[in-house]
């Protein structure tokens, strides 16, 4: 959104009336972690480093503005826009910042790993509480709504996000990780949540059941194109960042889209040399390895499968909104989804 | 509760009733932890092995019973334990569990601090996932309550205990940390989800605000008293188990109450001689700089002040009580309060 996506003229209201509302967002999720204990102030003032797009807060709105049953024949955008919106945005992107800051968790243990000393440990701690601390802030925050119904879906989408880390966790090193359970994975860690802000968003305008189901839909085959397009960008950017980014997964034994399609296609012969090249590389930072591992990956046409399929993702995702009636953010959310696989960074 | 208190007979059909509402809690806890996904079981069966006396689940049954309108004429305590009260008593055993696993990434930290190799990771990752994943079941399941108030109490408690846990982590080597800062961190740490569970056990049997505030402070009050015990047991344990246990506190520069106030309290010279004491016994594990520091500690006199405090807590925590219609679940909970401080384990 937010000056990545070119939009036709026709959008300018809706992406104004977005806009407005993001910044309401943001002043909720601000105040929702004020706190008079100065450690607890400090703590949060990292936080403004995770400050990312605002993906979740975004789709919630617009979820929220194209489930609307005035969605077809609206002049002012920002009059469908309430309040609940606006704190569904700002829980949604608190749960996300909270994943984020417990990644750092686990990458910093990662950089112990690597001999590093063990000065890191003082921000490990602080990572773990200040997760704590946001989830908690997130829950808070969206118990203020009047039904128990959002915070039962931020529980239960919490719980599939924890799901999906820990399946990533325990196929750590598994180089014959198979795509099925990596797309659960997926579901889980980047999909889950995303499904949710779409719901949560039209289930806060009144939309009735199927179309509250159809923008989840939506929502789960854009994480999924989102995070494939993701391990695409990780071996196909630039050539000075590829072997950074290749040695990144590699090295917590995490295997990505491109490499599990390249694994399960190449020959039994190829497999094997591209193990040794994925043993090296992960083991020994060996960066021969790694430009030679991603050799071996064109010669499967995986890239173009992985493209293939992220793009497959985005058409369902598409396909998914058509119970929803016609709308200038109904083309937005359209045009969103296709933004996830045209980006190249 | 469980076989650790003495009870009068009077109290048997208050017990009974309370025993077999624990075992709902635990089937209640148990569902919600459930999971179609094998690692998910896997970890979670690791969780047995921090259950504890269910302290919290037993005060939010006994406060609920204390403070019920029929709690001076019922013949069958058992009537009066709602669904309510189970739900809540297994969200606020769970919203323990979680700190108690992420305590683990802390502790993990500091054995890799004296040199451990780092095999442990695995451990330190799956703990920060575990105990994400644990407070995202208390919520969801909280959120199955009818009402948004417990939510919004188990999120408001959830960053208080946050907040403690981050005074305490700035507060990590602070020799001249005050008794009120460190009372601070307690009422954020120990006192804030023991104080809820209190209160939300009145709430769910309908008591009215005074008496819901009542038990709060009670709760409070006892958490407090429950840890100021445990810093004494740690120093006036067996002899086998002192040295050992001084350690654990000072080895990760926490200071407790017996020796804030010893601290505060030893003349200027005689404090040189302890700072010198704590830092041998932090830095270097002196077994020698131990006992010298537990014998420097007794010429304060700062045990007996410790164990008045604790006493001046629990005393107020009964006070407090005053509100409460006489009965004998309030009894039960006076006999708690008392047994915090005579407990020598």
């Amino acid at each position: 959104m937010q000056g990545v996506l070119e939009l036709p003229d026709n959008l300018a209201p809706v992406q104004s009336a977005l806009f407005g509302a993001l910044r309401d967002v943001e002043r909720v999720f601000d105040a929702e972690l004020e706190s008079e204990l100065t450690p607890v102030t400090d703590l949060c003032a990292h936080v403004e480093r995770y400050r990312g797009k605002m993906l979740r807060p975004t789709l919630v709105l617009a979820c929220g503005l194209a489930t609307h049953e005035r969605a077809g024949n609206t002049l002012d955008w920002s009059e469908l826009i309430t309040g609940g919106h606006v704190t569904l945005g700002a829980v949604c992107e608190m749960v996300h910042m909270a994943t984020l800051v417990h990644d750092d968790v686990l990458d910093e243990a990662d950089v112990r790993r690597r001999g590093k000393t063990l000065n890191t440990l003082h921000g490990n701690e602080e990572a773990v509480i200040l997760g704590d601390y946001l989830i908690a802030s997130a829950y808070h925050l969206c118990s203020s709504l009047p039904t128990t119904g959002p915070s039962r879906a931020i529980g239960e989408t919490s719980q599939r996000m924890c799901a999906g880390e820990l399946l990533q966790l325990h196929n750590r090193n598994n180089w014959s990780l198979d795509e099925e359970t990596y797309l659960e994975i997926l579901r889980g860690k980047t999909g889950a949540l995303i499904a949710t802000a779409c719901r949560l968003g039209a289930e806060a305008s009144g939309a009735p059941a199927p179309v509250a189901d159809a923008v989840d839909e939506y929502g789960l085959r854009l994480g999924i194109a989102f995070q494939v397009q993701d391990d695409l960008l990780d071996l196909t950017g630039d050539e000075a960042t590829v072997g950074k980014s290749v040695r990144k997964d590699l090295d917590k034994g995490k295997l990505t889209y491109p490499l599990i399609h390249h694994l399960s296609s190449a020959s039994p012969r190829d497999r094997g040399v591209s193990l040794e090249l994925i043993e090296r590389a992960t083991g020994h930072r060996d960066d021969g390895a790694v430009r030679r591992l991603v050799e071996a990956i064109r010669t499967t046409d995986s890239l173009e499968a992985s493209r293939a399929f992220a793009a497959s993702e985005v058409a369902s995702a598409k396909q998914a909104l058509s119970p929803l009636t016609e709308s200038a953010p109904g083309q937005l959310l359209r045009l969103m989804a296709d933004a996830v696989i045209d980006r190249a960074f």
